[in-house]
């Protein structure tokens, strides 16, 4: 395949910002930048100058979000976006956003002397994780034009609009724009693309997710005195219904279904569980098809608990709809990638990304990249060089071609 | 039924002394009373005033046992011994243990006068349950002639033997015994006489016991990205499992086996768990049969996690043979409840008991008792008095009746 027209400076260049990025941290060992963190803040200006190198007029809202701006002559022209999260969880690995921000400013620089037929605005979202107010896509969902704070605290109980409101912006307020479309790369955080051994993958939409808890309860007992057929065993029931999870998902072609955690009260060797409480976790790109899955999943656990004599509560406690990536720019970013790689797989990403926030304003699309043994949120998270050289081309070709609004590309 | 030859008085004060017994605490609210703790020694020295007046010379030996006896007409008589422990858990209901206490001292004072062919001592053993130490039977092993010091310390560090070397008995050393026989009335534990409608049942052995833990290993990852068929879930290899320790212990009649606790390491509702972790508890009055079904358990767990690629640890914690009762105790003991109830019902212990350490020196007899809902270990223990009474009867009458050692009882 190859790399024809990826110059080597600029590839040795992303690799060095994401080791430089990997190196800005709150935390002594391990990386992680919250919201408006003191990593944060170092990260943006380490970033706005990279920005700046590329050409870009760096800006900076009130949310916090990064913005390297590169201004279409036609002034009344739309806005196209590219970006990722600067953010991270805690004990972070270096891909996971950052990869999204640097080729973002690897391709405005590429583009430095082509005119484009939109303003191109790189953007290094300020949250996305939520790590720091438990309320994810804080930056996102600002820059897509919902302005809304949520009345959320962080650990220390600072209010987030009091974090707002106190927050000086390091460059100036962004000019407002027309968002037309908005493009992300990111790594898969699956294993998917390495099982097909394929570098890259278009993404089809985020799925929707049902997040619950189901408590069992039943009758606590001696383990060694109360025969089998006396007993009502939440913890025998619990394991029924994972099972059941396990096996209706993997019928359900596509859908994820998990239970991540299950936790039995007062729990000792020799004593039969009376009460056990689990997790569910279940996510699809077709909101329908997730939602009768779930209706059927629930009352085949009802039904487990009526038989074993076991009282059953079952408690929503997300449900968010699914949300599809637009299918020309898609079959844009796949027309590149079959340049790449010969073929284009299409994956729906089971996690959320910026994506989902900035789709209630623009179309999106979003290109993944092949991440060893799907890990990522661990300092083990990795993505081979040359495919993360791979994804720059096939962003810089999307960004070169776009044309917004007119339904066409070439 | 009836009762008709149980005093009015005494069985009022049966329950008198069983209100007395859980009066006396080492916690402010619950019942609990240690190995030689402040209530063990003030409850020993209540239960010493009742063994006087019973007519029974009291004795306390090294280990803190108390011990009331009432002398043979020959001395070289062996030595009929009948009790159970002072000692409870935290927590604890008002039976488990001082029950047979109680009731021992009962048929001693009924039988004050009557002149039987052995020494008789009422025992209350000063530790079964093995809260303080972690080491079961201390008193009743002890008793029957085990006086092996085993070397643990409680909770604050402080040895057993520098506690027993601290330790000044209330009352005289016990003369030394020929032991013949140890007969224990217990609240069952369990629910089965309660299943059955009757107040009293023979217990034919004490259940030997496995106890082990399962540690499941297989790979951690992201809830929404790793497809079903990529997966290796621990906790769904874990839930198999717990499938068939309860399907293959119901095929077992009479045998118990429990998964009483299961931990996700670093769980989260969003994570496929890695490594999982339960507990095994296994138990039957035949062992070749217990160990047969252990050995086929294991087997079918390592099966399950070869199918799913899970690395499978086991690790056995405990194995322990089953105690035989004697069968013609048993039967003695039998005879006596078909008075009472009409019929007696046999039943394999599942939880330890004094009889266990005492069976090293003597033939054992247990008497259960019924106890509502199976409850103990549990300020809900509850044994209805009329039952309390039937058993009553039933031991004296077996201690009226009883000649060791020649092999009859009339």
């Amino acid at each position: 395949m190859g790399l024809p027209d990826l110059p080597g400076k600029l590839s040795a260049t992303i690799h060095e910002r994401l080791e430089a990025l990997a190196g800005i941290s709150d935390a002594p060992d391990g990386l992680e930048r919250t919201f408006l963190s003191p990593a944060l803040e170092r990260a943006k200006a380490v970033v706005g100058e990279w920005m700046d190198s590329a050409g870009l007029r760096v800006f900076e809202d009130r949310a916090g979000n990064l913005i390297g701006r590169k201004d279409c002559e036609n002034p009344a022209a739309p806005t196209v976006a590219c970006g990722s999260h600067l953010d991270t969880v805690r004990n972070a690995g270096r891909y996971d956003g950052a990869l999204g921000v640097v080729l973002g400013i690897h391709a405005a620089e590429e583009l430095k002397e082509v005119s484009l037929p939109y303003h191109l605005e790189i953007v290094g979202f300020s949250d996305e994780e939520g790590v720091r107010f438990g309320s994810t896509y804080l930056g996102s969902r600002f820059y897509a034009g919902d302005e809304k704070i949520p009345d959320v605290v962080d650990a220390d109980g600072i209010p987030l609009a009091e974090v707002l409101a106190a927050h000086r912006p390091a460059f100036a307020a962004p000019p407002s724009r027309t968002l037309a479309a908005y493009v992300e790369v990111h790594i898969e955080q699956g294993p998917v693309l390495e099982a097909e051994s394929l570098a890259l993958g278009v993404v089809s939409g985020i799925a929707g997710q049902t997040r619950a808890k189901v408590v069992l309860e039943g009758k606590s007992g001696h383990a060694g005195t109360v025969p089998m057929g006396l007993r009502k065993d939440a913890l025998a029931g619990a394991a029924e219904c994972v099972g059941l999870v396990e096996s209706e998902a993997r019928k359900a072609a596509g859908l994820v279904a998990t239970v991540g955690e299950i936790f039995v009260d007062s729990a000792a060797g020799n004593v039969i569980p009376g009460r056990v409480s689990f997790s569910l976790d279940i996510r699809d790109a077709d909101d329908s098809k997730r939602r009768m899955f779930v209706d059927r999943l629930f009352q085949n656990i009802r039904a487990v608990a009526v038989t074993r004599g076991l009282d059953c509560q079952i408690g929503v406690r997300m449900d968010s709809a699914a949300v599809a990536c637009d299918p020309e720019l898609g079959r844009h970013l796949a027309r590149l990638v079959e340049k790449q790689q010969g073929r284009c797989p299409w994956l729906a990403s089971g996690a959320g990304h910026d994506a989902v926030a900035v789709a209630e304003a623009a179309k999106t699309a979003m290109l993944f990249v092949r991440c060893r043994a799907g890990i990522s949120h661990h300092p083990e998270e990795y993505a081979l060089p040359e495919d993360i050289e791979s994804a720059a081309t096939v962003l810089r070709d999307f960004l070169a071609e776009l044309k917004p609004g007119t339904g066409a590309v070439t």
